[in-house]
């Protein structure tokens, strides 16, 4: 392991050049004017996969093909444990352009930090993971477990032509655990496991009214105003202690644990820091969670948009003819997504008073993630972060959803581990996006140590 | 007075033909483009009422020119009453052309109707009280009183410059009443006095959350979503019976008297025909009062627009920065509109949540209007509509704010009478807008006994 570790420490400024070529390919899965850059950045990817002696191939999808990179299989019984690791080539679009301090896609380095659209979103997290393999077999030494790295190219548009890849790749792609290094960890004194994810639906409710805008002069008083029937339909699904009042909505969630709740209370971020972070007078939520609490193990119910009547200038004397609004709901472990949207609409069909109509357009929806923080590999995960980063790792929920876990877990029956090597103060999705070269390095070494004690379970 | 009628019977077609004229110029105050059309409009106007005989004169103003006819004056003591007749010779636009079924400006006669911009409103109306004095001059018939039309150019875009006209031209415009014909009558069998209409506040109120839209994944759940709040805010002020719940927002409404209640009973509107009108699936108001004395009589709290986060196609996860209403209140007699501003902005800051922070921006206010429906000049107005009509008279409260009539109170000291010839089908401000020659007429004899019936006041 020393050979290793020591590898790693003598080529960190080759193995940053190379990750600025890396990033310097503008592989924006959103945006059609870069679909050869996409080509160009996965052949980019084999190519070096190969070159650091994995068994590396572009699998061609509907959408953009897959990086599939095997560490070299050997001969004998291969009884050895199978891990995959996960991540994406594709990058968020880097607009507004002008919020960048330098340019998007010329990586620059500044205060031990590499900045570019896909530095810690997510090049640089499982590059870390190529180059502690890289590690491994440029120094000879026997890695303790088979190791394929799967590297898509529409994480930021959907994940599309993943499930059908792992479908028809299923038997080749089982294995004991899947890596993925795509969240983040609170400080960089706080390396964190992540073994939750919120689920989610999505619904957008309109409220008809009139078969036209009215004068409010001429018919003020007489009629529903769908703004006020649409507000007085929203306010009472929340209660003043921040509980949601839809009957049912809490059906099936689990409890924290006093093992998590400890571990909640040890992540670095106060509510003063969250108060700052995001600018209002004061926090709100659920009574009897802490904020940190709240916003990843609690399930909301959350307007993301309203709409209704005039609204520009100045004022106009109407009543508007319907009122929308547009929801997500973050579900938890063990909510079901279909049950939750059921009795969700069910209730909003209930409390619709008869002087508007209630039209219901559905969206998406995705279940909670959740894999035991005490279990075997979680135990191994947590050595390993220790190891590397010289400190005691927190575990946590992330309040996200990342859907394509529910796949992994469906398809090939696999638990993920997230090892996220992001800062809250990246800039993922933003301008001025940035990787810590220190969690760069760090990262590198938590990977060598975590095939071997992952191997050891 | 038998002459002056015979003269309107026997005129009609060349009448008829006249407003024509009159509505073929596109004088459309709100669209620069027709600036010289309004000019034009008011010198055709001038000319026209010389041509009748009365003494006409085009007033500069800051600007379009106010039409200022009088009949002749005799030179004898001058103890006969003095009315003016208020109008308006601008026009709303008549966008959005396509759905005429005939060129807005090329007047079209069908089924004893005259469609064209400005038919109803206001041209035909004024009109129609312009020929019943040309009735009396042309048949040397004795007028019983002074009559000063004031036709002003800029109704449709706020009557900028009649305040400073009225105020300059004070001594000369001091008189008995104003006769307004601007507004409607319930069906072509019930001609209608108008003795009310409703004041108004406008404003505008923002509820600020988060320093910038959060992503409802990280955050979601510890922090107060900004329209959520003000759902909130705006469903505790209305009640389930329909009463707004601020404290004092009634104060000083006068009650409706068992009178205007009995006149209101009468109105051929029932709430069946209201409701298929606007298009609903039922009414709803203020519990204790029919649906037409809720749209006229008793103030209102009418949201007007809502906007907030997200508001495209699908779903965007996020928590919003902000959310934003649009407010009108309708006011009613005797309600004062700053006392009402005050009040209802001192308690939206009282129970305005601490999570969020409260922005409040003013807008326009005007007071109500009433004048005694059991006055004399009231009993005299019926009696003329009476007689014209040959069926009984309504009563009616209108819901809607001509804000003028407040400066002709203020400035002149005199009460208006709103005797409406617009029939509810009439398309004011709309496509298709119409007259009907049969009102067009009436209100020619209604105008003719007027003045007779209000000079014996």
């Amino acid at each position: 392991m020393q050979r290793v570790l020591d590898y790693l420490k003598q080529h960190q400024s080759r193995f940053v050049a190379e990750l600025c070529d890396y990033l310097r390919l503008p592989s924006v899965s959103a945006q059609p004017q870069h679909k050869k850059d996409l080509h160009a950045c996965a052949e980019w990817l084999v190519a070096h996969c190969q070159k650091i002696g994995l068994d590396a191939q572009l699998c061609p999808t509907r959408g953009y093909p897959v990086v599939i990179a095997k560490t070299p299989r050997t001969k004998s019984k291969n009884t050895r444990p199978h891990f995959m690791v996960y991540g994406h080539y594709d990058v968020q679009p880097p607009e507004p352009l002008e919020l960048w301090h330098s340019p998007p896609f010329a990586p620059r380095i500044a205060d031990n930090n590499l900045y570019a659209r896909g530095s810690t979103d997510n090049k640089g997290q499982h590059f870390a993971h190529l180059k502690a393999v890289e590690a491994y077999l440029k120094t000879d030494t026997p890695l303790p477990c088979d190791l394929t790295f799967v590297i898509e190219g529409e994480e930021e548009v959907g994940s599309k032509s993943l499930s059908d890849f792992l479908k028809k790749n299923r038997r080749e792609l089982m294995c004991e655990a899947i890596v993925v290094s795509d969240t983040g960890m609170p400080s960089p004194k706080h390396p964190a496991l992540g073994y939750s994810l919120r689920g989610i639906i999505a619904f957008e409710i309109t409220l008809h009214g009139p078969a036209r805008d009215l004068h409010s002069g001429g018919f003020g008083g007489a009629v529903d105003n769908p703004a006020m029937a649409l507000s007085q339909l929203l306010a009472q699904l929340r209660d003043k202690n921040g509980r949601i009042t839809i009957p049912g909505f809490y059906d099936g969630v689990a409890p924290l644990t006093a093992y998590e709740r400890k571990e909640y209370s040890r992540l670095p971020v106060t509510d003063a820091a969250l108060q700052k972070l995001i600018g209002v007078k004061k926090l709100f939520g659920e009574r009897g969670f802490t904020a940190n609490e709240q916003r990843s193990a609690r399930p909301t119910f959350e307007i993301n948009g309203l709409t209704s009547g005039y609204q520009g200038e100045g004022s106009k004397t109407i009543i508007p003819s319907w009122a929308r609004a547009k929801i997500t709901c973050r579900l938890v472990p063990d909510q079901k997504p279909e049950h939750v949207r059921k009795i969700v609409l069910a209730h909003l069909k209930k409390i619709c008073p008869p002087t508007v109509r209630l039209e219901i357009e559905a969206g998406h929806g995705a279940e909670a993630y959740f894999v035991s923080p005490t279990g075997p590999q979680a135990q191994a995960a947590l050595r390993a972060l220790e190891l590397a980063f010289g400190c005691q790792p927190v575990l946590m929920r992330e309040g996200g959803s990342i859907p394509i876990l529910n796949q992994f877990k469906k398809i090939l029956g696999t638990d993920s581990l997230l090892l996220g090597l992001g800062l809250p103060d990246d800039n993922a999705h933003s301008p001025d996006e940035k990787f810590s070269l220190d969690c760069f390095a760090k990262g590198q070494a938590m990977s060598a140590y975590l095939w071997r004690e992952l191997s050891r379970v």
